[in-house]
């Protein structure tokens, strides 16, 4: 599709990354050049951060594709507030941008630091096997990426990711929300259509057929210690998320789709992730990987007209995560 | 009244014209330039459209002088997302703007066409009756119109809106969205407020007293029959809306006006559109007008601070005609 | 804290006290230039005003540091749209800013006037011994009062305004909208974080320590007499308000805040307000301090990860109230 091709996530987000700047006092941001010359973004490390900061760095995070509010809900009794995040470009907001699958690493000594790169630098580094999926890649002179980490990464890394990017050092931005953090909590949270797109994709359904996504989940209150925050963002999307996608192509395989796609298919589903992670000794790649995604779900044939509907929000177990 | 001769719907609307230009790619539109020279936006023919162009085209269709939002609803399990339209101008944003109210024909051969013009063109062409009773009329150099139809109208009839315009027709903005489209769904669900504006002037509640309107109804799943798309806009509306008025004058009118206005006060009520629409043969015109109307609505009359209430959401009818 | 120190909520509302000019048609404003050479913005006295004035005056009340929306609700079948407020500022955005604490009176004979002065001109006058506790202070060349008022303040009145702002009265914005005004309605109501705020200060809560604030109330619907507007806008907040707020420092603190915070937690409380108001015989001073406050709250202990809820909506009183 040529509109793939010609839509720049990394110029959709420069508005938004001029806001971060330009509202840092207000959002709680710290904003600095680091070694390399890159912008640094801290988003809830050195300072608080704020909810607000994360809604916007998600908006980033989907590549300036998709729009994001906070609002009330009256889904989940003790859990009045929400976030729902919206788009009419899925593939490449969610996977083009937002899915958390570019590894970085720096493995020397002190400077060693691991993270998962978000954001559409992904889309110019094109790292991932994904992106042949999806057909997509970006071309900017201007690279920004988000990080859910604690610290920004070394020198080193950052030259790396900058030249993987194929842009000058200071033409990168690099944002960085730690799990604990408000920013944080929305930024992860906020990937509630994001998760139903990637499980998609696991399910090898044809991503171009994928064409609006709508989803929200519960607002995750943060927690300080890394593991229950965790669990937590991962719980607002595995137990509150909903997700609507609109899809083209065949009938039956969006009911399929359905069918499959709640996380109450996965033979994991039914406590809190915490609980889940310490089951399997904290190893990540050991739980099923069908877990992650939203727990109601709405997908509509346009070919037909049809939604097929499956699952179902479980408010006993957010608040047993949450409470 | 002073203020509803000098506010400009067409004028109102440039910035939003402009942006479905500026994000065309990413809101899947095909612009072009008519035979006539005149600008052409296909929201949903030969490209997909989407959710988030039908929901700029409603606030086009409102002459910029509301708002459009989609978001989460709990009001329908099944069908969790839905359309806020608000405006604090209902009688021109809805009735001198919105309403499909200008009959465009072309008659000539293989170039007949037949579609109602909606969007602020109209107050510029002031060829309905209607604009007498609600004393509007504009002025403007640029005009805009929306179409709910499945292809751009022919040359001649393009001439003769922007004479009707009294714009030369490189100043005339056409839109057009097919009913079975993403962007056509949201554009007719996006009436809520209108249809209840429409159903009052009906009823002859006088016009210039109402001066807030605020609707929601379910996004209704787009279908690619023609009958069944539109059966379910309308359904939307009938079984699902709900909106609220504030009007000035005698609370008497305002209660009366709250009883006389649900859809539920229709004989014809009680079925799927579609099913009402067949009993007919097809022919609209023989559907008893007050169905058109939504399910429940609020009078608020600011005269004595009461507000009536009538009307009920049916979740059993929207159901039937979504599923 | 450094960030206190720079953010300006009087030029914060800059591009909002812009916008009310350039829509004030549409807003139904009145915007005229006062004998002392101030911008009177009428809100709903000689003009209607509108709900969407309201809304952006509420955003002016908190500085330009939050934001409010109108949108469906369902948590009160009868009430169906709700006033929801958000800012990660709620210290300056609520107690600096949005709080009605600068006492405004003119005493002299036929130009009597007293209101209580809200908005971002109280932190440049710094009148208040609150601005002690919060350790704000604004400074800016212009000033923005907003008043729930009838009309405008006297000439003598907004010189000593302008004086205490030290700003030139060419400087000074007055924003006024009467308590029956649906602009009034909406600027109240809109205050269900503020007045959590204000009970969290009165409870010797640790301002500094409350970082986020997020509250949504029933739009109330106006009343032509004064004293059963304010019972409405009161009692939207008491008997229908939520609120969260996020908080750091001692769990222990953020529970025994959130215990305290209910409306419910007031001898006064069970009766609509105007009723409460009549007992009193319309001393408001004599009204229990601590009714002031939303229904329903929540508090996040950042330092635990606990949340802590108490109160509850009430529908029976919103309904006698609103009804």
């Amino acid at each position: 599709m040529s509109t793939t091709r010609l839509l720049s996530v990394n110029e959709g987000v420069l508005p938004l990354v001029a806001e971060l700047k330009q509202r840092a006092q207000e959002l709680k941001l710290a904003v600095s050049t680091g070694a390399a010359g890159e912008t640094v973004v801290d988003a809830g490390a050195s300072v608080p951060g704020s909810l607000e900061a994360g809604r916007i760095i998600t908006e980033i995070c989907l590549g300036g594709l998709g729009t994001v509010a906070i609002a009330p809900s009256e889904r989940l009794a003790r859990w009045p507030f929400a976030i729902t995040v919206r788009t009419s470009n899925p593939v490449i907001a969610c996977m083009g941008s937002q899915y958390a699958g570019w590894q970085l690493t720096n493995e020397e000594g002190e400077e060693a630091y691991f993270s998962m790169g978000s954001g559409p630098a992904r889309a110019l580094a094109g790292k991932e096997a994904l992106f042949k999926d999806i057909a997509y890649a970006d071309q900017s002179e201007t690279a920004t990426i988000v990080l859910e980490a604690a610290s920004p990464p070394p020198e080193a890394l950052v030259r790396r990711i900058a030249h993987d990017c194929d842009v000058a050092p200071e033409k990168l931005t690099i944002i960085f929300t730690p799990t604990q953090s408000l920013a944080g909590s929305v930024q992860i949270v906020g990937r509630v259509v994001e998760v139903a797109m990637h499980k998609a994709h696991a399910l090898h359904f044809d991503m171009s057929a994928i064409v609006e996504g709508i989803g929200t989940a519960p607002l995750a209150p943060p927690h300080p210690d890394f593991l229950t925050a965790m669990g937590r963002t991962n719980d607002a999307v595995i137990y509150g998320g909903r997700v609507m996608l609109a899809v083209t192509g065949p009938a039956a395989a969006a009911r399929e789709l359905a069918e499959k796609l709640p996380s109450s298919t996965s033979a994991d589903f039914g406590k809190p992730f915490k609980e889940i992670f310490s089951r399997y000794e904290g190893d990540f790649y050991k739980i099923d990987g069908m877990l992650f995604s939203p727990a109601e779900v709405q997908v509509v044939a346009l070919e037909t007209g049809e939604t097929f509907s499956a699952g179902k929000v479980d408010p006993g177990l957010i608040d047993a995560s949450f409470g």
